[in-house]
C-alpha cells in the first residue's frame, strides 16, 4: 500500500479508496489512472523480482563507462540506469575502465561472452566518442555522449535549450548586460561548450539584445578560470549585471572573485551555473540556481531503449535539462 | 620504457641506463631495484593482459556497493580495486545495489554462478555491516565498513590516527584552545565520529592540554552544522584559535561562518578538515589542509586479499589516512 502510494504519488488512504472502490469517494480519472498504473508496475516488478530469485540468476545489461564510475560527477547516471534496470528483474553490472582500451576490448568480451541483454556506453563528460564495432553484436546505447560514426543511438543532455534556457532566465529577470564565461572554447568542439555558447546567442538575439564579445570569455570549467573572467568582466567600461557561468565550478569562482571585489551575489551580480552538483550548487551562499543534466533521466532511457529492442541508426536523443532555482538570480534595479 | 620509467618512478634514460647496465653510470642499488621490479610488474601485466585477449574472457572479481558507485565521495575505491584487479588479468564487475537487500540476493546469487574469483563488499562510508551468509562461499572482504558478525576480513581508514594526527598538527603549529566540530555524535557508534574524537582526545592528553567540552561540537557531517557551531564556538569566553572540523563539509560550513564574522582562515582562526574530498578541498580559499582517506589504497588492498586467498578470521586491517597540507593552519601568534 506504502510503495503503490509513492509510486502513484498519493496518499495511502487514496490507494485504499480507489482499490475498494468505495462508492461516494470521488476521484478524479487521472486519480484513479495512477493508482491502478502504480499497481501495475508493482505488480511486474515483483513478479520479475519473484523469477530472478526463483532461478537463481538475473538477466544482465552491461554497463561500460570510462571513469563516469568512479568521478564524482555522474553516479546518478548508473543509479538511473541500475534503477531502471532491476525494475524490470534486470542487473546492470558496470566496469569502468578508465580510458584503458585493452582493458575495455577484455570487458567488452566478457560481457558479451556472459550474454548481457545489452550494453550502455557512457562517458563522464558529453562527447563524440569512438565506439568499440563489437559493439555491434548486441544491443547498446551510448550515453551522455553521441556515437561519431552515427551508427549506435545516443543519448545526451540538451546542451543548447539548457544554454537558452539559462540565458532566458536572466534575460526575464529583466538583465541586458548578461555575462558569459564557457566550459571550453569552441574550437574544442565539446557539445557542453558548443552548446552552451548556442543557447545563450539565440536567447540573447531572441531578446532582441546584442551579443556582445567583450563580456564573453572561454574557461575551461574550473573555479580559477571563474574567479580569473570574473575580475576582468567588472573592470569593463561597462560590466554585466548577470553572468551565466557554463558550469557550476565555473560559477563558485565567480562567487568567490566578487567576494573579493566586494560585490553581493546576487544583489550586485546575478550569476546562474550549469550542471546542479549535488555537492556544490545547494551548498554555495546564496544557493546557485543552476540547470540540472538530466543524468538520471538518461540512465532509465537508456535501459529502456535496450529493453525496447531500438534499432540502431544513429539517433541522437537529447534530454532536456531542468532549471533548479535557488537564490543567485535577482529582478535588476531600476537604477543599474 | 616510458611505462617502466613511471612504474618505478625514474627518468626514462634512468631506465635505459639501468637496463643497459651501462658501465661507469653510477644508481644506488635502491634505483636499480626499482627499475628491475618495474620491469617485472609490467612484464607480469602484459603476459596476463595477452592471456585474457588470447581467450576472450577474463576472470572477475565482483564488487558489491550500497550505493558507493553512485554518490561523489568514495569513486577511488572503485578504481584503486580496478586497477589492481586489471594488473592481474581480472575484470571487477561492479553492482550498486543502493542498499535495496532484494536487488543485493539476486546480484549476489548472479554473480556466484558466474564463479566470480571473489567478492568485494563495500559501503559508502565506515560503519559497521551485517554481510549476507551467502558470500561464506567465496573469497570476500568487507571494503571501507566492517564485518559486524566479525567473520570476514575488513579493511577501513584509521579514524583515530587520523583524528590524532589532524590535532596534533595544530598542536605543532602552537595552538592550545583546539575546537572540534565532529560528524555525529558519539551515540552514533559511528566509527568515523568516535574514532575521530578518540585521535582528538588523545592528542590533546599527549601535549597535556585537557579536553575542554566548551570547544567540542556534535553536528551531522554537512554544512550547517559547521556554520552554526563556528559560530557558537567563536561567542564562547575563551574561542578556539584553531578548529578541527571531522570532515571537509563541516570546514567548509567553518570558513562560510569565519567570512560572516569578518574572520580570515588562517590569520584569526587555523581550519584543518577530514576527506579531502577533491571537488571541495582544494577548491577552498585558503585550500584546505584535511587527512585524506586510503580510498584508493583500501580498494587496492581489498582486491590484494582476495589474491592472496586470505583466511577469514573477522581481522580488521585498518589503513592510514595522509595529511594533506594546504594553507588553512597558520602558527599561533604570540599576541593570542
Amino acid at each position: 500500500m506504502h510503495d503503490v502510494a509513492r509510486e502513484a504519488g498519493v496518499s495511502q488512504a487514496t490507494v485504499s479508496l480507489v482499490l475498494n472502490d468505495v462508492s461516494g469517494s470521488r476521484f478524479s480519472d487521472a486519480t484513479k489512472d495512477r493508482v491502478h498504473k502504480a499497481v501495475e508496475i508493482l505488480g511486474y516488478r515483483t513478479n520479475a523480482h519473484a523469477k530472478v530469485l526463483r532461478e537463481g540468476v538475473a538477466g544482465m545489461i552491461g554497463f561500460i563507462g570510462d571513469s563516469v564510475a568512479t568521478s564524482p560527477f555522474a553516479g546518478k547516471i548508473i543509479e538511473g540506469a541500475q534503477e531502471r534496470a532491476w525494475e524490470s528483474g534486470l542487473l546492470l553490472i558496470a566496469v569502468s575502465t578508465g580510458g584503458d582500451k585493452e582493458l575495455e576490448r577484455a570487458s567488452l568480451e566478457t560481457l558479451l561472452s556472459y550474454k548481457v541483454a545489452g550494453v550502455v556506453y557512457a562517458s563522464m563528460y558529453h562527447q563524440m566518442v569512438d565506439v568499440p564495432k563489437v559493439l555491434r553484436e548486441v544491443p547498446t546505447v551510448v550515453l551522455n555522449s553521441e556515437d561519431q560514426a552515427g551508427y549506435f543511438p545516443s543519448i545526451a543532455p540538451d546542451e543548447v535549450s539548457g544554454g537558452f534556457e539559462a540565458t532566458q532566465y536572466l534575460l526575464k529577470a529583466g538583465h541586458r548586460r548578461i555575462g558569459l564565461i564557457n566550459i571550453e572554447s569552441l574550437e574544442s568542439g565539446l557539445p557542453g561548450a558548443v552548446g552552451r555558447y548556442k543557447g545563450y546567442v539565440r536567447a540573447l538575439e531572441g531578446a532582441g539584445v546584442s551579443v556582445d564579445p567583450a563580456l564573453v570569455r572561454f574557461g575551461q570549467g574550473s573555479e580559477p578560470y571563474g574567479f580569473k573572467y570574473v575580475v576582468e568582466l567588472m573592470q569593463e567600461p561597462e560590466p554585466p549585471t548577470a553572468i551565466f557561468c557554463a558550469n557550476d565550478r565555473t560559477a563558485w569562482g565567480a562567487y568567490q572573485a566578487l567576494l573579493e571585489l566586494g560585490k553581493r551575489v546576487p544583489e550586485d551580480v546575478s550569476i546562474i551555473g550549469f550542471d546542479n552538483q549535488e555537492t556544490l550548487a545547494p551548498h554555495l551562499r546564496p544557493g546557485l540556481t543552476t540547470l540540472e543534466l538530466p543524468f538520471e533521466q538518461m540512465g532509465r532511457r537508456a535501459v529502456d531503449l535496450i529493453l525496447e529492442g531500438i534499432k540502431p541508426q544513429g539517433q541522437v536523443e537529447l534530454m532536456a535539462c531542468s532549471l533548479i532555482e535557488r537564490n543567485s538570480v535577482e529582478k535588476i534595479k531600476e537604477s543599474q
